[in-house]
């Protein structure tokens, strides 16, 4: 059973969550080709709850698949807190980086991130959802088969809900979104003609890059498939850029989307990617500041240089 | 030249430091037990700068020794921030682990942070300083050899003051110090007669510990040599615990001190040993909530079990 504690004096908020203790992990050396024992690969779907939703190809097998997460940190019903949390298993290969999907396979991944927040959306209770990749041992993930995860919980995170303050704030002083305002979307990397790839002014981590969509649009689950096509044509450019120069990182991302109805004037949907270049240390734990070693203006000119190489 | 910028939704406080980015890092795979080319080992010296501090043996060489970071991310004088930023070599041995310091020589080790912390709070405009040690390249450390650092800088960083806030909040109200309330430090793993080392009933690390004085301490650098004698026993306990349980993994090690004449009745100096278990992953990254994955009290009693085999 998890239990969810606030610190009285640091505020952080913390989830004591014993459950995932039992899930298996790849470790941190193993980075085989692929694995019989993998419970994302075909094959080993009896290791996995039953599907909540899956796409097939012609002759019947998936080629996506989503199901509730084996190891939750939120397990339904809790002492404190409650939700539900879900992996997409994003392809039927075991080592492949999303970077290398083609496009009409990345809009079927971002098809299935759309079905599974517009699901989740609909449970009671459910008050904030967030979609998320960990690629690499670094940057979290502890199975190496391609996987993404939704997580629905019943209340509002602290650090989210300042965040939200704040952009109303803005928005109610400037009568512009924050992200739709030039100027916190300047370092950019590449643009189509329905996103922009950029790295924000006071991002936290070297190489963090953000897409968003240039008008301003709230719920990312209300995408078309025009626009998840164009969705998937940037956040490929930005990954061969990521990857060429950085040598295929471990990474994080992140799909940051509206949740109630009050958020459309001023929340803005967005993606991070935030490759994992460094360690939290303890200056950061201490602190609380991050030390970033790049100047966003400069890293998202050495990103550009690799767009077309 | 560092430069400092608060993310106006956000609100974190990232340092762009470029200046890291020459820094040698010894790199992922690097375990190599000793390495001429390390700049911390002895014979190497010409590769650092100045010394600030140093302990010798009885034949004249140094066996702990200071000298200002050579890739700081708080240069002096910088754009907005300005700091100091020093390098403690805690051994000749480029490769041994903390909890293996004989104790006399981890007294030794003590007192250099002493020493610094003292030295540096004499600096003018320095507000706020931290020792921190990064032991393992998953623990942030670019360098294998064992150090440690110690940074003052000219503010006071906002999660910091928050702190701070709340632990004179809860002093005005109870008239007790929040460390000196024994429903703070229950999850005890090891005691002595000046010293206790816990597990904290909201803690974000999986196995993070606490060191703190019995008695009502403010300041770090005020510890008498019995003081440092009793500390260095009660870490050396917990090392053994730590290592047994979790198998010598990468950890960081803050310590953290008074800084101003008012912080005397309600700061408590203490040391947050954190294992590095698990990586930051989407999740925290997203909502600033942790994930635990062991409850305080069990993770307290577990290592209990190790202090002794």
């Amino acid at each position: 059973m998890s239990t969810f504690r606030l610190d009285p004096i640091s505020k952080d908020a913390v989830v004591f969550a014993p459950e995932r203790n039992k899930r298996p992990i790849d470790g941190w050396s193993s980075l085989k080709p692929a694995s019989t024992k993998c419970p994302f690969c075909p094959g080993n779907e009896h290791l996995t709850p039953a599907d909540t939703f899956y796409q097939k190809d012609n002759f019947n097998k998936w080629t996506i698949r989503s199901f509730p997460n084996k190891y939750p940190a939120f397990t339904e019903p809790s002492e404190h807190i409650s939700g539900i949390q879900e992996v997409i298993v994003e392809s039927v290969s075991h080592d492949v980086n999303m970077g290398h999907y083609t496009r009409g396979h990345l809009v079927k991944v971002l098809k299935a991130y759309k079905n599974r927040i517009a699901s989740l959306k609909s449970v009671k209770n459910i008050k904030y959802i967030v979609v998320f990749k960990n690629h690499g041992f670094f940057a979290g993930a502890s199975l190496e088969h391609p996987h993404s995860q939704v997580v629905g919980i019943d209340f509002v995170p602290k650090a989210v809900n300042k965040k939200l303050k704040r952009l109303k704030k803005f928005y109610n002083k400037t009568k512009k979104c924050y992200l739709c305002s030039p100027d916190h979307t300047k370092n950019k990397i590449y643009e189509n003609s329905l996103f922009i790839a950029f790295v924000p002014e006071s991002v936290r981590f070297a190489y963090e890059c953000w897409i968003v969509p240039k008008d301003h649009k709230t719920y990312y689950e209300q995408s078309s498939h025009d626009e998840l096509n164009k969705l998937a044509e940037i956040i490929l450019k930005v990954f061969k850029a990521v990857n060429k120069c950085l040598g295929f990182p471990p990474f994080n991302l992140i799909i940051n989307t509206g949740f109630l109805a009050s958020h459309r004037s001023y929340f803005h949907w967005n993606i991070q990617l935030i490759p994992k270049t460094a360690q939290f240390a303890g200056f950061e734990l201490a602190t609380g500041i991050y030390i970033n070693q790049i100047n966003p203006g400069h890293a998202a000119n050495q990103l550009k240089t690799y767009l077309d190489k």
